[in-house]
């Protein structure tokens, strides 16, 4: 019996190295039936909290699968090593808060174990990189046969470690959010849902004051991008349902100097 | 019934983010059996001749597949959406000429496809993720059991919107092309055939006349680039045909100074 | 008969392009039962050298394949191309000791062959693009029917070109060992094998002395990076057994700037 057709796959391990094809291999060599759809291998080294935005926005469009997800600069200490069911799928990765707003989005933890079956592990493990040694070999496992309560200790889902949720704070008039995520366009996406905005009289047709350090912006509100005209600023909801910034054919991110986890205000013209 | 066993899939997504993840996800469900061929997802963004020529260029070597490329500085603007057969595979994307160059190169477009249909899309459709929404959610199905007529409205393949081809003069002695790619090594590829250098003279084994700007060089023509000393510059046939100048084991962007669309005129030795 | 269920490609070949793509076509043409594992696209371009330390480091985590790799910067000269068995594998590619440490990894050439059956090959061959036009499709005809034997003229073992293996020199108290590569996270891996490192007294939980041009460094050795505070300069062994230097959550290429090449020596502190 097969119980997942899929795996997925986030790191910050890049594609210079040999290191995600070694993770390729090992799920190859478990569960050759497993299809494996990389997410990113390309978060920045370390940056758990973009690894958290990516996966959270990606896994609702991929098929029921095991998602493994690296991004692990405690790799080696005590962070333990987590599985978690949610919504029909898998989470495996540390317990760093990496895999915290996917399980969220997937509709929360239903239950977690801590990876201490050594018996889906690699037969050598080193110090250094349990996403070939510990978390894919486990995960194409679960894919496989593997029961996940085989997977390890039962731990309490109340345990695990959660992110903190993206700042935003939404007042009567106002929206305050970080900036999540930048994409290769340089949209800039805040934590600023397209229901936040309404609910303070931002709607698409209008325009948005956007506020941040000294700067203070009149920016219209369209559906789209390509509704303005080339190298004009334009708010928008992105596709994860969020207010961004872009710059039409260009690039908000350098246009505004504005990078993930500055802090954003938008209003409407009043 | 299953009518496609593969997807090939070029966009200007980029890597870092989880954009193609969420496509190839969607691909996924609706077409489990379809194994998904990525081209390139680092066409320059909006860059809707160079993601033409890449694919153009790659498409001859795939098997029969329906091709999804999107680089769609227009998303969610007036621009619509196509399904093309031409030789034997369906080419799926924005019609802003992305397509046209491949499709000729299939041997021309035999039908032609507004895809009005939404069944075949996504539930929910964004303004600016067309690829994830639309594009690959109708080449999954055609892909799998969805006649390429279900796609939509069918239009007058005269009506398709094509890039002008790459310009290029040939003269008595003289060619002049643009230059229409340079690859990671700083290969600049002429929009000049092999064919077209042998009807004014320029054969393998000779020396040609290369001209751009105030520049005039004199290089061996040779059959590889290996042919000359490392460092040096070279023209050589290459692997699609076109003429194209290196440096051997350097960079030949670098050194001449020239990027995609400058023009440059070869001659014989007189 | 299919004799391998996976391909695996290494090149030099970067994304940007549809080089890659062109020979994932060409594979699934010929042998579409077979899945690919790309080990890594991104080798610089002409290094022989990184790319046979990526491909021997991940082989050992791959399923029994036809290896492809292609780093050959003396495409279309009279290097020839070869497919050697190792190991249960077959490794296809140019023979100029790429192939070289990966198939001493995997135990050592049982026998090779020069690619000289052009039955095997594309219709057509270009003088720049072996990897589509020769080696895939060898390596994907191997994959499915034909036996090795096919590929071409037998060659002996001792003729393959070999690369000089990493230079290291273990003496009673100091082992002196080449930078062998730099990844992602700036990790700097020796050419010392962690039992060289326990022969001269180097071992986890002790002090290394780390040497290099004018430069001294008493560095402690510990079983991974994260037993170090966040910007401290660490000696681990890495997931290859090799000794490795790294700054916890920093980078050590740069911290100590060093290279691929430069020489380092260590020694127990006295």
């Amino acid at each position: 019996m097969t119980r997942f057709r899929y795996l997925s796959f986030l790191t910050d391990y890049g594609l210079d190295d040999g290191f995600v094809a070694a993770c390729h291999g090992v799920a190859a060599r478990i569960a050759p039936h497993a299809g494996v759809i990389d997410v990113t291998h390309l978060v920045p080294p370390g940056d758990v909290r973009r690894g958290a935005a990516v996966l959270a926005q990606t896994v609702p469009y991929l098929p029921p699968a095991v998602h493994v997800a690296v991004v692990d600069p405690g790799v080696g200490t005590a962070r333990r090593g987590i599985a978690v069911a949610a919504g029909g799928s898998i989470f495996v990765g540390p317990d760093n808060g990496l895999l915290s707003w996917a399980v969220t989005a997937a509709g929360g933890a239903a239950r977690a174990f801590s990876l201490t079956n050594r018996e889906l592990w690699l037969g050598q493990v080193t110090a250094t990189f349990h996403g070939r040694d510990i978390f894919m070999p486990v995960a194409a496992h679960l894919a496989a046969d593997a029961e996940l309560a085989s997977a390890g200790t039962e731990i309490d889902v109340a345990d695990l470690v959660a992110l903190p949720p993206p700042e935003r704070t939404i007042r009567d008039s106002t929206a305050e959010g970080e900036v999540l995520t930048v994409d290769r366009f340089g949209n800039l996406q805040l934590a600023i849902t397209a229901s936040d905005a309404a609910d303070i009289g931002v709607t698409p047709g209008g325009t948005v004051v956007v506020q941040y350090a000294q700067v203070r912006l009149a920016v219209p509100y369209r559906d789209m991008f390509g509704a303005v005209a080339p190298g004009e600023l334009v708010a928008f909801t992105d596709s994860a349902g969020l207010v961004s910034l872009a710059v039409n054919g260009g690039n908000a991110a350098l246009r505004l100097g504005l990078v993930p986890g500055a802090r954003v205000l938008i209003a409407a013209v009043s």
